[in-house]
């Protein structure tokens, strides 16, 4: 089993690396960290560089392929773009295609969502529509061989969920146990609805919102 | 204020990047990953490489600490290793040092611990109370200015209760709605009282126990 994660420059770190965390622990599973071509990419704050050592053109038919989010999705989510074109011929051959966050528009762009119910980021819900999805506030949505999760954090729970379908629920729980996945936020202001408006407000001046 | 992210050869990527996620938010603060050396170096499965640009002798007073577990903490945390020297020599005039996971027994090996209550991963109480700490099965520890994350995911709640009581719960809650952190595990086996006996055997198996 051949898992692409494509990365692209300015992507949310998190957003891949979640998913990575699970992932990489799958026994039987070959993950490879992948972007337009081999070489050196930074992240959406600068701060973090990666050298990743595979082209998209060395892992065209991955069985499952998982796309991150970024801010920069928004201005990347449309034809010709090397990962959406990667993702569209990739797409008919994988057993799941799975995006991160507002990976989900990249999903988007490539066709992959017209008619399907999915989700993203929180505050990416009206562009995702833009593609002819519908928005889900939930946190993981399948539907079928397309599962999305929703924004940054929600990766790791998406690739668990992805691991339950694969290899069922054992695997799953003893991943979850090796990375004490155990979540005890200290606050509860993780999602809109939970969020004081004080917050929500605070969050969306800087995030933009639909 | 400047955060030093601690980094070294076959460190777990989530430990160090489930932080950074959270704190690369913080408006006013300069977040620094750093290394032995500037250069090239890879995660414990090989598979993800970072370029970081500054060495420990470029962050040499940094106003909080954090440093990564990795299996590899276990052979490395000891006097003479440099990530130990580095933590010795900064601890005295951090205004937080912390750790994720195993990275406890790095500051274990500097000194930090001696007669503290702390937590790492649940599979290594043994080898921090060496060090002369107490290990408490908590997701985060504080104790004065040391803060102590559980296993791998819980640097996510660790860097949130750090934002908490440097910038107060607001700004701890905008980066928590930011990053969508709104936990939902599709299974509850994230610690070892949650966990069947079979998943804790088969992950016991793995990565050993006390």
């Amino acid at each position: 089993m051949q898992i692409a994660i494509g990365l692209y420059e300015k992507m949310t770190a998190l957003d891949a690396m979640g998913p990575y965390a699970v992932l990489s622990q799958l026994p039987d599973a070959e993950v490879v960290l992948c972007a337009e071509r081999a070489g050196r990419l930074s992240d959406d704050n600068g701060l973090l560089h990666l050298e990743v050592e595979a082209g998209f053109d060395d892992v065209s038919t991955p069985d499952i392929l998982l796309v991150p989010g970024g801010f920069i999705t928004r201005t990347m989510a449309h034809e010709g773009e090397p990962i959406v074109e990667w993702i569209r011929a990739a797409h008919p051959h994988t057993t799941f295609t799975t995006s991160v966050c507002t990976g989900a528009l990249l999903l988007g762009a490539a066709g992959v969502l017209d008619g399907l119910e999915a989700t993203t980021h929180w505050s990416a819900y009206g562009e995702l529509e833009s593609f002819g999805a519908t928005a889900i506030p939930e946190r993981v949505v399948r539907r079928g061989k397309v599962i999305t999760g929703a924004g940054v954090s929600a990766g790791i729970d998406m690739a668990l969920t992805l691991v339950g379908i694969t290899h069922g629920g054992v695997v799953a729980e003893a991943i979850q146990l090796g990375i004490e996945y155990d979540p005890q936020p200290p606050f509860d202001s993780g999602s809109p609805s939970k969020a004081s408006a004080e917050v929500r407000e605070l969050v969306t001046a800087v995030m933009g919102h639909d």
